[in-house]
Order: C-alpha cells, then sequence, then structure tokens
C-alpha cells in the first residue's frame, strides 16, 4: 500500500505569472468604490464622486509607472491593450504614408501581440518582420538596427515585449526604443511580466506605448491600461462614447480602475523589497531542481540574473512531456504551468522556446514555475519532496507512450 | 434669509439608467471569486476551479437570458458588445458576399452601435440605412421591411435596439427578428437598457445577436457578454489567446463573469414584482413632475405604458436647460440625467429627441429619471417638493441668458 501524503490545502500556487491573487488593497478600494453607484460620466454629485475616483486612480497608475495621467488609457486587460497599440499605431501610421506595412515584431512576442499582428498581416497589408531571439531569450538592438536600416521608411511600429512571460528574459527595451526615436518609429512594450516586478518607467524608457495588465500584480482581472504619449496617433478599436481621451469608448470600470491603482502601489512600493525575496526563492527552487537529473534551466537565469523576471523559473527535463509533469504535480499539491496559460490545453511546442532554438522534444517538456509575494521557502521545499517522483513517473509516462506509438504504428 | 434645507445623504439617486448600485449579491460572488487566485485557462487545480466559476457563471447568464451557454461571450462591457457585434457581422457577411455593404439600423441607437456603424461607413466602404422612428421613439416594422425589399440581397446586418435607454421605449424586436430571419439577415439587438428589467428570452426573440452590459442590473461595471448564435459568423475585434470560442481573446474576468452571473440571476427572479413596483414609482413621479406647468412626458408611456421601460421617465420641460435642471436638482440632492451618460457634458441636443421629430430647445430641455430598485416613495416626494422651485430658477436662468445673448450678440 502506497504512503499516503497529506496534500497542502490551499495548493502551493506556483502559477503567479498567469495570475496573482488579488491583493486585499485591491480589494478595499474596489469595496470603496462600490458603496457608491454612480457612473464617470454622469455630471451630479454621484457622477462626480466615480469621476474623481477614477481620475485618482489614473493619477496613482500613472505616478507609478513614471507616466503623465494623460497618457494613462484604461483598458479591458492586456490583450486589449496589445490589440489596441498593434492595430491602432499600424492603421494611424498607414493613413499618414502608406509605405509604412512593415510591423517588426520579436520571435517571443505574447500571443495578445503575435496574433494582432499577423491578423494585419493577414486582412489589411501588414508585413511582419521578425526579430530572432539567441538562446536565452534576448533580442538584440543589432537585430532591430538592422530591420530598421533594410526597412527605411516602410516600418509603421515595432513592439517588443519588456520581459518575455515564458522564460522570464528582460529585454533591452530602453536601447530598442533609442532606435525607434531615432527613426522616429514608435515603439510599443507589452510590459504585463514585468510591470510590479522590475522598476518599469514609461518615460525614462523612451516608449510611445506600454501594455499593462492588473491581475498580473496583485489587482483585478479584466482591466489594464494603454499607457501612450499624447502625440502617438492612434486609431481606436472600440467606437461609442469617446471616452479615453476618444480612444477607448465605454463606461469606465471605476472600481477596476481604483483595485489596480491600489495593487500597483503595493506592488511598486514593495518592489524592491519583494523581489529580492521571490528572486531568492526563485533560486532555491533552481538549486531543487538543478539537483534532479537531466534538468536545464532556461532563459537569462544561468547567465544574467540581473535580466531575469525574479519570480520565473523556466525549466526542461529530459524525457517528460509538460503536460505529464503539471498534472503529476498538481496531484501532489503543486501549481505551475508549461507557459502561457492562454495557450495552455494546446498541444503545441512553445513558440517561444522554438524561437530560442530548442527542438520540439524540449521544448515540450518544459515547465513554468512562478513565484509571487505569497510564497514561502515550504512551498519551493515542497517542490523538493515530490520533485524526484514526479520526474520518475513523467519519464516512465513518456517512455510507456512511446512504446505504445511505437507499437500501434501512431506518431 | 434663505430656509436652509437639510439635504438627503446619500442623494436620492434617480439615474439607474446611467448605472446601479452592485447588489451584495454580486459582490458576495465576486468575494467567493478573489478567495482563490487562479486563470482559467490554466490546467492545475486552481485553474479547473476559476474555469468551473467561470462556466458555471456562463450557464446562470444563458439560462436568465433564454440562450446556450456556448451563445453566451464574455466581454469587457456593452460597446465591446456592440463593436463585436456590429463591425463582426458586418465583416463577416461582406467576405461571404461584397454586396453586402448596408446596414440597418434605427436612428436612435446607442452611440455604441452608432458610432461603429458610422466607422464602417467612413473607413469600411459600409453604407447605413437609418430607420425612422416616431414621436414616441418607435421604430416600424414596416421600415425594417421597406429596407429589406429596397436593399435585398446588400444588407449585411439589422441593429435595432431592445428599448431605447433614454426615452425607454421597447421596440418590437421579435418582429424585427422574424423580418431579418425571413430575409436571411442577422439581426442584432443592443438589449442593455431591458435585461433585467423587463423579460428577456434570446431564444424566443430570434435574433442573431444581444448585447447585454452587467453594470445596468446590479452587477459590476467593465463587464458584459454578446450573446451570439452557434452559426452567426463574427469577426473578432481582440486577437489573441483564443479565448471566448476565439471571438474574443483576453484572460477571462471570472469575478466579474460571477458577479454579472448573481446580479442577472437576482434581477431576474425579481423582475415581475420589481418592474411592477419601480412602475409605480415611475407613475408617481410622472405625477408629481406632470403636475408643473409645461412639462411633458415622453416616449411610450402616455400612449402604450405597456411598451415604456418601467424606470424610465423622460420629460421635456418648458423654457429650460435640461443641464440647468439637472444642476439645480443635484443641489437639492436629487440626482437625474440629461440623457445618455455618455453623452454626458457634451452640449448637443440628443440625437435620440431630434429623431423623434423634436426642435433643438425642446430637446435641450429635456430630463431623464430612471428609477431602480433601491428606490422609495420618499424619493420621489422628494423630487415633488423641489421641483418646482427648481423649474422657476432654470426657467430665470435660461431667461437671463436668453437676454446675455441679446445683449452681447453672443449665440
Amino acid at each position: 500500500m502506497e504512503r499516503v501524503m497529506s496534500l497542502p490545502y490551499p495548493p502551493v500556487y506556483l502559477d503567479n505569472a498567469a495570475s496573482t491573487a488579488l491583493v486585499p488593497e485591491a480589494a478595499a478600494a474596489m469595496a470603496a468604490a462600490w458603496a457608491h453607484p454612480g457612473n464617470a460620466s454622469s455630471l451630479h454629485g454621484s457622477g462626480r464622486a466615480a469621476r474623481r475616483m477614477l481620475e485618482e486612480s489614473r493619477e496613482s497608475i500613472a505616478r507609478d509607472l513614471g507616466a503623465r495621467p494623460s497618457e494613462v488609457i484604461f483598458t479591458g486587460g492586456g490583450t486589449e491593450s496589445d490589440n489596441l497599440a498593434v492595430k491602432g499605431i499600424f492603421e494611424a501610421r498607414r493613413r499618414e504614408d502608406p509605405r509604412r506595412r512593415k510591423i517588426v515584431i520579436s520571435a517571443i512576442e505574447h500571443h495578445a501581440v503575435l496574433d494582432p499582428a499577423q491578423w494585419l498581416a493577414d486582412e489589411a497589408g501588414a508585413e511582419l518582420v521578425v526579430l530572432p531571439v539567441d538562446g536565452h531569450g534576448f533580442v538584440s538592438p543589432d537585430s532591430v538596427r538592422a530591420a530598421l536600416e533594410e526597412h527605411a521608411g516602410e516600418v509603421a511600429l515595432i513592439s517588443v515585449m519588456w520581459a518575455n512571460n515564458e522564460v522570464g528574459t528582460v529585454q533591452p527595451i530602453a536601447e530598442i526604443a533609442r532606435l525607434g526615436a531615432e527613426a522616429g518609429i514608435p515603439v510599443h512594450s507589452d510590459a504585463v511580466a514585468a510591470v510590479g516586478h522590475l522598476p518599469v518607467d514609461f518615460a525614462a524608457s523612451g516608449l510611445s506605448a506600454m501594455t499593462v495588465a492588473a491581475h498580473k500584480f496583485g489587482g483585478p482581472q479584466g482591466t489594464g491600461v494603454l499607457v501612450i504619449g499624447r502625440d502617438v496617433a492612434c486609431v481606436p478599436l472600440l467606437h461609442g462614447g469617446g471616452h479615453e481621451r476618444d480612444l477607448r469608448s465605454g463606461t469606465p470600470d471605476v472600481a477596476s480602475a481604483a483595485g489596480m491603482a491600489a495593487a500597483l502601489r503595493t506592488a511598486v512600493a514593495g518592489c524592491d523589497t519583494d523581489s529580492r525575496r521571490v528572486a531568492a526563492l526563485r533560486d532555491r527552487l533552481a538549486g531543487v531542481l538543478g539537483a534532479v537529473d537531466g534538468v536545464r534551466i532556461n532563459g537569462a537565469l544561468p547567465i544574467e540574473p540581473d535580466l531575469a523576471l525574479p519570480g520565473v523559473l523556466h525549466v526542461s527535463i529530459d524525457g517528460c512531456e509538460g503536460d505529464s509533469l503539471l498534472m503529476l504535480l498538481d496531484a501532489k499539491g503543486v501549481e505551475c504551468s508549461t507557459g502561457s496559460a492562454c495557450t495552455a490545453g494546446v498541444a503545441a511546442a512553445s513558440h517561444v522556446l522554438l524561437a530560442m532554438g530548442f527542438d520540439t522534444a524540449t521544448a515540450r517538456g518544459s515547465l513554468r514555475f512562478s513565484l509571487g509575494t505569497g510564497n514561502t521557502e515550504d512551498d519551493v521545499d515542497l517542490v523538493g519532496e515530490v520533485i524526484g517522483e514526479v520526474v520518475d513517473r513523467a519519464r516512465a509516462a513518456g517512455l510507456l507512450s512511446a512504446v505504445g506509438a511505437w507499437a500501434g504504428g501512431e506518431s
């Protein structure tokens, strides 16, 4: 009879890059907003109070992102912000000059950037210039420079993420922004994985536009902002009442704005201390996992730990399927992911890992652990207790399925 | 010295059509969702729990709207749902047959329908066929029939709202849907003002698509659904992770979905009783306002009270500016609006009233009171106490500004 091990409850949540728990400060701010009804566009006292709360949230977010309040546009989340930036800036730039059909993106962008860019290529005459990455997930400024030289006058926009959501590699954003600025080309960055976890200063970065999502740093799901310079032309996606500088119509969600502002204040105020603590946990976890035979640590961490997100540990494990590992760990009370939650359940190797030069088998045998402020050393140690057995089982399952495929002639 | 009248606190909120207070059931459902972190796309236990909550919310909303769960697409609110329906269905229909360039809409649609339709006309080769309304705000099915006969084969879609948000007139939606179905043309309806306040059954209506926003019936702002038949082709607006049947990418907002479902359950369960009670308050308010000299009650209420939203009372007051009335009432602790909150602060006469044949002066001298389940007879009686003085002052201000304009040569 197998030893019955008691499962941790709640489970050990090591998937903070997919979604964080709402922090108490955000819940309190939202409850305060709900105490009074009101549409922020209404002219009466309740409407003006709602407007005040919305604008105070905007000011707070702007302060924490190094932006001006008028540069902060509330949206329904990171995907909407990315779509608005990519489609809206592309369209505005092309209207000014129809030769501007090129969109320069990195090969490891989130699908919320890749897919609208691909859609523009399929439907609206755009052409994608895809920047390669090295084996650690870095985009080289030289590749940006080369793309701008080759396609001078034809580039509508550049979009390169601040930090990669799967492997945690932090990009040389300021340098890329500078190259764009010198060429007069707007540069957008999906900073969803970075904000709250690294110092992010919009003004200092030199970017034209930047995407932020609240639920990655303790705020509510379904809310985000696009930070966009006042002089950056952008065609709206949602038309209607003309809210948010006419860039994003729709009744503003005052409570979520307040919740996002509160979560960001908390995250930014604690960023220094928390990042150090979370990075220490990550390093402890790297030690635990690195002790297992056939485990490789990916991304920037092994070579440039200062250019790795503090909370992300991405590993490849020889002879395993990531989904098997994930499910076996889940059964032990440890929650992680095989990559972006947005493509979970899709049995394809991550485009990020393939772009980094991984072969398909290695890419599919990968896991992302993402730690947050709620995690402890005990959480990491639990992974240490179970990982050996989990890997053994996953390898056995992989062998079994390989034998089955060979015997049955399946692929 | 003027008699000091104590203001009611909180103010008497008669602007429920702009935004309602979050009901406790919704707040509780959202708090329950927040008790556990999780991205509904994650494969581990927390992710599956979030997914379960999302799908249970979808099923609950579907049940309350007479739809199938697979027909319910979560969005960031009514404006996004309207944009997705109008642009997405237009684009899909035109791809099937490029002759389909016409969009048939009523003259009194919300800006969230009007503006995307106008944008398609300005940017994407669409042509608008605008259905007139009568003096009470009714769209005639005959006008729909005539439009379909005149433009047979060229109509991409029809969009007519279920009930008008400003004057409360309920449209013959089932008949319009039937005409569309007979001609093989999808019919969308913005049901934002109706859901929760009238029985709304998507299947029985015969519609192809329907827009719903949570914050109009006690749910959170920033969330809504597009109900859309499985066989209705629609091109997405937001590209990315492929959430929501690939129709709307973006991390689902589980808490808001749960809050919307809870609010809708509460609203639908109480709809019969609440609507009668709210309609009685509205009628009491109509009596109070009707007693003032020079006040006219607009919309369907005077002729077909069964085809008027129970909570909306729209009036025109001779010789007054709506904004003056609104501000004077606000100073007395009564909160109402001059029309849609989405265009509040815009000093233009409502397109709805102009389409109903109002002259500009009458249109600008109008107010919307919208009652909800939180209102009482005392609220109505307070309006009765203050309205005489408010109208006198607004008229005096109007005279003064007319004299000023005459004396100063201003317009």
